[in-house]
């Protein structure tokens, strides 16, 4: 039952990826159609609606009884002006939800049924509870390829898709998972200085103590517009921006908003996730980085050859020039963990310095080369050579300084933060294991990616030889409580191993 | 990082539900903490803490910077009063979840892992989409019957158990989805009058035109206080009230809140639901009507059997004596759809109107005479004589009025609605399918259960002769933009098939 009785308020209150709207119980309308807290319900003026979730309210202070509160997310997607007067609606349910269904009772799904799914969740038909089931639904084994193309081709389709008028376009991913592991800072300013084009965009960190975009946030400006980025990339032949202004696949990120928290994370929401976005940024080559290790996502070379095969299934038939490597995921990579000690790291590695962190810079060179070998103009196998040698003769250094003066450079400050505590070995030995999720943990706990200069810096790696006292790495914070529960957290549980002998060495590599 | 700088202020918001606390953007404790819109939040005082999810305000007229605001939900079950000094925290995820993630994996649960979650539910510490995952994860077929055992009992645990101090507690329950099948109405003062213990307490319509407590509600009052519930049963044998206000099984009442809007229904759900809420409310004879036909919830007589199964395996682990009677449910029973018709047909019932539906009363009287049987001192087969008598005799509308008085009596008005429309056959032949979801959904649609008096009455059943013009059914509204609607819907399908014979005949019988 239509009605147009109600004013537009705008309501001061954050409600992140959910719409909410706020009716009192006074209000006729809410009287007359039945509505109840949490229904959803479609706003509308005009051309303009907009969906969401309903609070009641009894404070007509908040929002009278003849006026309409808006969240500031509704506000702003539903775009009309404080005071206009709209109409009111109980929104149906997706129609999509049939579908879900018929995933819940074990049917397979077409094309058609994963493009109507999609184009509901991003005119945010979906509540978070019917993204989670269609998350369970489709999780785990529960989608053949055939599904995991098709989801992927409609995420895809679900946003804008870049195109930067070049028939090569690289780009690479890394699944995530190992601290430190800052690579791309290093691949771009190497690839670019090839000449090849790379535009990399990258996230911020959700659940780890730092993202790409956290890190390159210490050297130059990441916010850009498309245009800006159209710029630098065209000067610049690569760029190091985060990936959140673009609107490329926006379905993959209101699904990771209701991932996330529940801890779920499927292989083939993975896959699709990453195809969709490094797809819709343009790339027409992609490197995947797979690290394997007791304690990273992927935990065994089965399974990270079961996911390389999903990559290529869908990559294949998405027309992406698709390259998986599997690589050393048994410990952090570099030293430092936390955004501005990652930056340093990285800096080390560019400027040539003897003490720069040698694992990081091998790994680089070895993901740089197998994408300059994406260059028809290169003779296979040579890639390494051409890396190595543009990082050694200070080009990628160079390269990197024009993205960052590009972007906008910062204000560099690699001072150390004043509150630091040493975490020491409690006996002589051989480091055999270094846990990537404690000592992670303990990072974000100490205030990163929050707080720059918070983190954990290592001096020992797997296979460094200690004695009982010495200090196995740093935890550095800006703030005594972080810092408290930080060492609280490291005392229970240091994230190291230290035995007499090396012991059986877990080895799950092929590529390096 | 615990704290304690924080007022409480109680915002007069309904979340239903869900527990909301509201944070200043300029609260200190907001930018230490790392929080964001949408995470779980614990706020503690003393002994007393409770969960909600964080919604960022910018408005110091909603909450100040040294406020913490919390929605009506959260605040009634806080329980502290306004202005003491809390602490805030971030909510740990329920640890139960690892569970819902071994299940989403495929892994069986035990009976400590469904007591470990229904606990974590009960406390609210799982949000929305958390439950959706648990949903969705033990839905369908993910749940072996050794599985639904440990479900149904954790469920019964999650709550307070009623004591009826007798050996025989009987009760009845309909798996539901046909439209005017209210025979508790019936089968209460029938049972009652023979002098065994009926407590019987029913749900509200959620997504039906009418629940049998809405259809009391013309009678007398339902919502009964457990202590005012005791002293009616103790008296008349026989109750019929509003189960909401007792403490029974509250694991179902949150899951439901999440399954209807998602429109999951998986059997062993209902089954864990309907015994648990059944062995929580002190029965310990039960009756389970499972109504088979084409527009019914279970549409294959395989199916019936299945559930059956599932009901007896359970049922007879907990201690439960249980019996399952397969019905017709190829069309609504009796002739009104809607609180106030409903009723009416109940009255004509129980004063042996000439003009009674035969159907319904025929029903009521099957139902109550297996239920009498389970009287030890009946006779095998005489069940339904005895029931015949009650009714014949007028000892059960006597009974009726017992129970009336003792809750409460109403002024019954029977007075049709004024707004009314016939919807009338297109053809002349014989009436050979009743669709229930779509006679329920223009019931619905003109404004039952809300508007008590709307609804539709039902002149022809199936196998009736009609003639061209002639009136099938009558729609019932009290507002004019509901009437205007369900005669719409009505227009596109009025759920009404009329053809030259019979056809073939669906039947799914056995018991009847």
């Amino acid at each position: 039952m239509p009605n147009d009785n109600l004013k537009i308020r705008r309501i001061a209150i954050d409600t992140y990826h959910e719409n909410v709207a706020y009716l009192n119980r006074d209000c006729e309308i809410y009287r007359v159609e039945g509505f109840q807290a949490l229904s959803k319900i479609e706003v509308c003026a005009n051309s303009s609606r907009v969906l969401a979730v309903l609070n009641v309210v009894d404070d007509p202070a908040i929002v009278a009884p003849d006026e309409i509160g808006l969240s500031e997310q509704a506000f702003r997607q539903f775009n009309i002006a404080e005071g206009a007067l709209v109409t009111v609606d109980h929104a149906e349910p997706p129609a999509s939800m049939d579908a879900v269904r018929r995933k819940i009772e074990g049917e397979r799904l077409n094309q058609d049924d994963f493009h109507d799914i999609t184009r509901d969740i991003v005119e945010t038909r979906y509540s978070k509870m019917e993204m989670a089931a269609f998350l369970v639904a489709t999780g785990q084994n529960n989608l053949d390829r055939d599904e995991l193309l098709y989801l992927t081709r409609a995420m895809l389709d679900s946003g804008e898709r870049m195109n930067w008028h070049e028939a090569l376009v690289a780009d690479k991913h890394c699944i995530g998972g190992i601290p430190g592991n800052r690579t791309s800072m290093l691949v771009v300013p190497i690839v670019a200085a090839h000449g090849m084009l790379i535009p990399k965009t990258s996230s911020r960190a959700i659940t780890s103590p730092a993202g790409t975009a956290d890190t390159m946030e210490i050297l130059a400006d990441v916010n850009l517009s498309p245009e800006h980025l159209h710029t630098i990339v065209a000067q610049e032949r690569g760029c190091l921006a985060w990936g959140g202004t673009a609107k490329l696949a926006p379905v993959d990120d209101l699904l990771i908003s209701v991932e996330r928290p529940l801890g779920i994370d499927s292989q083939g929401q993975m896959v699709a996730s990453i195809l969709s976005k490094k797809l819709a940024a343009g790339a027409t080559h992609l490197l995947i980085d797979i690290p394997v290790g007791p304690t990273a996502k992927v935990r065994h070379m089965r399974q990270a050859l079961a996911l390389r095969k999903l990559f290529e299934f869908v990559g294949d038939r998405l027309d992406i020039h698709l390259e998986v490597m599997i690589t050393d995921g048994r410990q952090p990579i570099g030293r430092g963990i936390g955004p501005t000690l990652e930056a340093r790291d990285i800096m080390q590695v560019l400027e040539n310095r003897p003490d720069a962190p040698f694992d990081l810079r091998q790994k680089a060179l070895q993901l740089a080369g197998r994408i300059i070998e994406f260059d028809p103009d290169v003779r296979g196998g040579q890639g390494y050579a051409i890396a190595r040698d543009i990082l050694d003769s200070g080009r990628a250094l160079a390269k990197m300084n024009g993205i960052i003066e590009a972007q906008g450079a910062r204000v560099i400050d690699f001072a150390p933060s004043t509150l630091y505590q040493e975490i020491l070995a409690d006996k002589d030995g051989i480091v055999t294991h270094i846990d990537n999720l404690q000592v992670a943990k303990i990072a974000r706990i100490a205030g990163a990616p929050m707080d720059k200069k918070a983190g954990v810096d290592l001096f020992k790696k797997l296979g460094d030889p200690v004695q009982q006292g010495e200090p196995m790495y740093r935890i550095y914070a800006q703030f005594p409580a972080d810092f408290k529960f930080a060492k609280k957290l490291a005392e229970q549980n240091n994230g190291y191993n230290i035995d007499d002998n090396e012991g059986p060495v877990f080895k799950p590599m092929v590529d390096l």
